[in-house]
């Protein structure tokens, strides 16, 4: 068998991805069949089957790779410990978070937030993709965390405030937007951040 | 015809919305079809029809009593206009609307949650269903608003809060605390206000 470089295998992947997105944005999570994915991408069913075992997945890989790139976005706010630097207000990393999910989606060139609405379903009733897909919301909220572990170090919130809560609610912002995107259409990054501000302040 | 008294309809209509909230728990939104509905309800396929025309009024009309619910937990703490009272912090008001949503879900004997997410998911997939849920997206937004323009008159924000713009973070909450119940399941109503009242402090 010949040796497949890492570039090749990159761009397979890219191409399945791309053929799934595709797919779940015309027809649905459910609609979207492995053959569905194969016949989209150009590819061989086992060429496809080599880099996935199964749309679930597929839609991991993509859900996992926005959400590394939240996680940066947040923690790249973070100063690092015993630096004495305090984090950004927290609409700031907010701002942040959600300009990172719409700058993703363009990059991928799709609906991510309908995308991510469609995946959270399925998750809500299939244990086993559910269990794939926890540690991502897990990893978010983890972000969060050392956010807030930082600014609560730092002084920005009120003395005994307790991070663990703050990085929940935090996180749970986060799909309000994914929501209000696609059934209202009328929120973005700026104005969410300030609203936020303006809740706070 | 004979006529048919209101507690028979609504006896009825609550009938196979219980069997409409077993289906979707069972096998997702998009396996449930009407005539899976008309088999759990245990009636009659025009009985089923004279009151929905389909799976999309059936689980609006369960949306809508939950959504209203939801309205009415949030405007309860609105004070009346000219009273001069202020209304309650956002934590107390979110965590009425959280718990109202769990009281729902214990009522309607389903995980509320995990149905929503299913919702969702439809709505972002079928433009009618989501013509038809997006007024109820607004009118909990429309509750925060008035929320949030009598705690602006009373001072509660800083000076030239916009009450729009809270209402779009008040509202955005409610999904974050849905997908972490379904998907961490840690979340309550008093840790959710807890963390923003920490967040706010």
């Amino acid at each position: 068998m010949p040796k497949v470089s890492d570039e090749h295998r990159t761009e397979k992947r890219q191409q399945i991805i791309a053929a799934t997105l595709r797919c779940v944005e015309r027809d649905g999570f459910h609609k979207t069949t492995m053959a569905a994915v194969v016949q989209e991408s150009g590819l061989s069913a086992g060429s496809v089957y080599t880099y996935f075992r199964g749309k679930h997945e597929i839609i991991h890989a993509i859900a996992s790779s926005g959400v590394t790139g939240v996680k940066d976005a947040i923690s790249d706010l973070v100063p690092e410990a015993g630096s004495g630097e305090a984090p950004p207000p927290p609409a700031q990393a907010l701002q942040a978070a959600t300009q990172h999910l719409l700058d993703f989606s363009d990059e991928l060139g799709i609906n991510l937030p309908r995308i991510a609405l469609q995946t959270w379903a399925e998750a809500a009733h299939d244990e086993e993709f559910l269990a794939l897909m926890a540690p991502e919301a897990r990893g978010i909220r983890a972000s969060w965390l050392r956010y807030a572990e930082a600014a609560v170090a730092a002084g920005r919130f009120r003395e005994g405030a307790d991070p663990e809560k703050i990085a929940i609610v935090l996180t749970g912002l986060l799909p309000g937007f994914i929501l209000q995107r696609v059934v209202m259409g009328d929120v973005t990054p700026e104005t969410y951040a300030a609203g936020l501000t303006d809740l706070l302040g």
